[in-house]
Formats: structure tokens, C-alpha cells, sequence
């Protein structure tokens, strides 16, 4: 990973403003800017120097994991001290980013200095991934789609989804994930027309299909992946609407590619659906950026002006809900690369059936 | 779960200040006071009212779980402008939990009103539990304590600790919880001496003590247990620095009534250590209290001055790491009773060895 561009192009940014410094509390861009991924740390990074403050918890940890910054951990009692006595050396505005840090905290660490609200410094560099992440990123994708067919293998009509889920997800820990990238979705029946369907104690039947969306972290990296079966023989809808979202879904990736409003890749998608008379039942956007969160730029939806450039890493994630019947997704992580896209997940596409 | 108690509780709280209405944006907080368990929400609450804003994703769910809430849900577009046409109609100061709101949603919500920062409204509410939310901790204590014999009877010398996390984890939801409360901690031999140590890819070897630290969600309520075992026959030392620790966690345990100061209980334990020669290894607090969150109030800590209600619940789980050779931790819940405690943990605590 290259900590000194990161930190460069921060201090470019801080450079364009009028602070000395931005204090980074967001956990994912500690980790960007420094290695650390313990579960408490603040940043602090000047021109000059890069500072992070932990608590004795992690002194072995952060011996290992962090470079390009100097670690401050107290001998005893909190950190806050040693920050605020570091910050009150500096003269002049501090930067904080405000989508993560609370009022409480902004109360305790600037009620007697200037601070400067600033939002997504860092997430606007992490959205471009460097050749190293993306390899990180492919990792954890790969690690989830080997234990697909895997946890295939055990699923039995009468299986609870919340059981289905234990299979799976004990098939990722047990491949090595460390951990789950957000709550495993397994959604059957007329359950699967809930877009955000966790898994339940709903029993998967004969003649449904299963919507199963789920994600490991590995080495901090994300996974996301969703792929739809049928429990017994598919009937002429349920293939018919399956293939309309195959469609959709190869449609969008295949207009990935550097220069490219995100919101043209999303029309790809929703255009072949409405093409198929099942726009209506398409409404979520396409796809987002994954990296060291599962929601990362640029969001690949209706009307997103945003320009794709390669590095990036998407999903290409379109649906098909309609209430009562059940749903399908079909979903991958989509490298944009300098001459296209590189689709990283390996999972066949066709309507599986068990 | 009684939500009109908790509902007029809070709006004494609110007559006490020089507040109108609270924003409440901590989702365990908003759950307490409407049941709403989806993953975007926030509840306003005046001497009057109580409305739930959330999005299309969560009408059936908000529909079927809301109780002494009105539900708001935009028919295109966010939340945001709705509630923030709610708030304009009221006069006066609205308080918010500073401890839970951003200074970024705080800079567009507080725009052109005063809003008042406040912290623990809900969470001091939350401290002592309704019988219905003792039930409820203790179906996930069981439900977790179940399944721990069925992973230790898969545990094997040369399995890793992530694999065996795995297991855990597999018998878990496969018995229905609805996910982990925390990270899975499974650390042995001399990872053991990790207060923090994550399941990882280190094989669990023969003659290593394994500290296994888990929970599960079931309902939106928390388990927490930790139970030590070793691998082959232990010696005299495991066997001497395990008997100190269960004495340590009996003694704290028998410390727990109404009245008896936090630090008390912690001192309990702590003196046992102290004079088994220990002391110096036992470095973190006794306990802390569970319900919807995994750390609640009270704090079982050195010095702490509050004291203990019935109806609190909390973990006792002193233990002892000694770098280089291992870790031993035992961990039950325990409910706060008018006239003690009573362990909801029902797993054994002799030294296991496998």
C-alpha cells in the first residue's frame, strides 16, 4: 500500500485550504493513511508530520501494522490529553471531518480553537484504488464466490434461511474471512421481493427462488456478491424474468469504462429492464464502490454525472421485485480498468437449481 | 416491552430542560422508544408526539413494529426535508444526542434553530430493565450457551482459531441468532495474553489455554460470555491461575446487590487476584451492563462510584494475562435482583480441558 502518495495528496488538499492540519477520525481513513486498523485511533496529520493516537491495547498491534506515522500511546489514563496538548501546539485551523466525528467529541476537542468542518478529503482519494487494493479486493471476492457452491451443496428445501445463512457464513470464516462485510441477505419466496431481506427464520420451499447477497472482509478489503437460484425446476416466468436481469446486469457492465457517467451505466441496466415490461420493479441503484467499506463512490445510479475512472471498483447489482412473487439479483465487483472492466467475481451467471 | 412508560419517562426529562422536543438519532435509542429495529431512522418526540422518519425500504417493517410512534415515510425523495418541516413547527430549542449526531448533520439540521446537546437521555432510561427485557437477555445468554458445548465437541489441537470461530459461529445461527454482537474473540496460548484477541489463522496447539469470548443479537438484545479451556491436561500453574480467576469471578459476583457501589464489586474480584500474586495481569475493568447495546451503563470499574439498581444487568468477567504464556478469562451475565443476583449464564466453569 502506498502510504506516502496517500499522505502527499492529502497535504495537497490541506495545502488548498486554510488549515494546518485535519484530524482524521473516520476508522477506514485512519486505515487508508496509516495501516492501523485497531478499533480506536485518531490521526492527525500536518505539512509536516503524521501522528496516531491509540491506547495501550494496541501497542503491539500498531508496532506492526502502522507506517508512515509516528504511534503516541499514553502510559496511563486516555488519549484525549495527549491530543488536545498535540493540537494546541499547532497554530491555526484545525480540519475535522464532519460526517464522523459527534458534536460531543467536536465540543471536547475544539472548544477553544478554530476547527474546520470538511467533508470526504480522504474518501475522494480512496475512490481511485491503487494495484495493490485492487489484488486485496479480488481476494476477498474470490474467497466468497469458492464457498458459494460450497454452502450450495448443504441446501435442502424445509432449510430455514437463517440456516442457510449459518452454512454459508460458516464456510467463509472457516476459508479464512475475517470477518462478514454486512449482514448476510438470504430472502426466498415472496420474501426475496424485500430488497434488504435479512435472513429469517422463513423456511426456503419448493418452487422459490433465493436471493443470497452477502460479503467477507479480508486484510480490512470487501467482498459483495448476490446470486439468485430456484429450488426445483424454474418456470417460464420465473426464467423469463431471470434472464431479463442477466441481461440488465452484462448490459451495464458492458458499459463500463473510463469516461463514462455513472448514470449511463445504471440507464444501461434499467433500460433493458423497462425493454422487458419490469422497470417498474427496479428500484435500487445499480451498483457502488467497495474498498475498505461496502459503500464507497462513486454510486452508480440514475442521473449520477460522475465520470467512471480506472481504479475504481464497483458492483453491478440490478433487480427484479415484485411483491408476492419474490425477486432476483444478480451481482458482481467490477474493476474499471484503463481500457474497460475487468469483472472480478468469478461465480457463473445461469439460473442455478437445487 | 412497555413503551409508554419509557415514552412519558423521557418526557419528564424533557420538562426538567428548556428543550420542546428531542431528536433522537442513536438507532438502539429510537428502538427503545418505538420498537423500530430497521437500519435508518430517526424519532422525534415532544410532550405530545412521538414520529418515526424512515424510508419506503422499511413500510411493512415500521407498519408491523412500531408501537406509541407515527410513522413518517417520504413517497419519493429523503427524510430529510420532512423532518425538517416537522421541526420548523415547533418553537422553541430542540434538544439532540450529541453523543449521536454528526456535526454534518448537525450543520443541516441546526442550520437555523437552536438545537441543545444533550447525553444519556435514553441510555440512563435504558440502565435498569423491564422484566420483559431481562427475558429477552436471557434468551440470548441461553441461546449462545447452548451452542458452546457443540463447537467445543468439533475443537481439535491444529485447528485454527478463525476455524474454530467458525464452528462457533455456525452452531449459533444455525440456532437461530440473528448475528454477533461483537467480533468473535477465540485466542490462544500466548495470543490468550491479548485482552483483544481476535480469532485468527495461529493453530490451537496442544498444552495452550483457549479464551473464547462471544455473543449473540437475538430479538435486538445481547448475550456476552467467555469461557477459558485448555488443550490436553493442564498443569499445575494453568490449574492455579484458573482457580484464581473463577474464585475472582465468584467473589465479584457475590458482591452484586442494590446499593453496592460499581467499584465495589470490581474491587471484589480484583482483591482475589491481588492476593493469589495475580493483580498486576488483571488490567481491564470487572464488567459493564448489556441490553440492546454490548457496552451499556454501569461500568463494573475501579473507583466507580455508582451504584448498583435492580434491574441492571451486567457481565462480571475478570481475567488474567500474562504475556508470553496465555490468558484466562471467565465471563457470565448477571441480572441485578431487589435482593442480588442471579447468573444467567447457565455453562459451567470448571476448567474444561479437551
Amino acid at each position: 500500500m502506498n502510504y506516502p502518495r496517500r499522505l502527499r495528496q492529502l497535504r495537497q488538499r490541506l495545502r488548498r485550504s486554510n488549515a494546518v492540519a485535519l484530524l482524521v477520525t473516520h476508522l477506514p481513513n485512519v486505515r487508508y493513511l496509516c495501516g492501523f486498523s485497531g478499533s480506536a485511533g485518531v490521526l492527525l496529520v500536518t505539512p509536516e508530520r503524521s501522528l496516531l493516537f491509540t491506547d495501550n491495547r494496541y501497542r503491539e498491534q500498531s508496532a506492526q501494522e502502522v507506517r508512515e506515522a509516528e504511534v503516541v500511546i499514553p502510559e496511563t489514563g486516555g488519549v484525549r490529553p495527549l491530543l488536545l496538548a498535540e493540537m494546541a501546539r499547532l497554530k491555526g485551523v484545525i480540519a475535522f471531518e464532519a460526517e464522523h466525528l459527534s458534536v460531543a467529541l467536536q465540543e471536547e476537542l475544539f472548544a477553544r480553537r478554530r476547527g474546520l468542518a470538511v467533508r470526504g478529503w480522504v474518501e475522494r482519494l480512496r475512490e481511485r484504488k491503487e494495484p495493490e487494493e485492487v489484488a486485496a479486493i479480488r481476494r476477498a471476492v474470490r474467497l466468497a464466490s469458492r464457498a458459494f457452491p460450497r454452502a450450495v451443496a448443504h441446501l435442502r428445501p424445509g432449510m430455514s434461511e437463517r440456516g442457510f445463512a449459518a452454512r454459508l457464513e460458516y464456510e467463509l470464516r472457516a476459508s479464512g474471512a475475517e470477518g462478514l462485510s454486512f449482514e448476510t441477505i438470504v430472502a426466498s419466496g415472496w420474501h426475496g421481493a424485500h430488497v434488504h431481506g435479512r435472513a429469517s427464520q422463513k423456511a426456503i420451499e419448493k418452487g422459490e427462488l433465493v436471493v443470497i447477497d452477502y460479503g467477507v472482509l479480508l486484510s480490512g478489503y470487501v467482498s459483495d456478491m448476490t446470486r439468485t437460484l430456484h429450488v426445483g425446476t424454474p418456470d417460464r416466468r420465473t426464467r423469463a424474468v431471470y434472464r431479463a436481469v442477466l441481461e440488465a446486469q452484462l448490459a451495464a457492465i458492458a458499459a463500463v469504462r473510463p469516461g463514462v457517467r455513472c448514470g449511463e451505466v445504471d440507464a444501461a441496466a434499467r433500460n433493458v429492464l423497462a425493454k422487458a415490461g419490469l422497470g417498474q420493479y427496479f428500484q435500487h441503484s445499480t451498483g457502488h464502490g467497495v474498498g475498505l467499506e461496502i459503500h464507497e463512490a462513486p454510486r452508480i445510479a440514475a442521473q449520477a454525472k460522475e465520470k467512471l475512472q480506472a481504479g475504481q471498483v464497483i458492483t453491478i447489482e440490478p433487480g427484479v421485485y415484485i411483491p408476492g412473487w419474490g425477486g432476483v439479483r444478480i451481482e458482481d465487483v467490477v474493476a474499471v480498468t484503463e481500457r474497460g472492466a475487468e469483472v472480478l467475481t468469478p461465480t457463473p451467471k445461469r439460473l442455478l437449481h437445487i
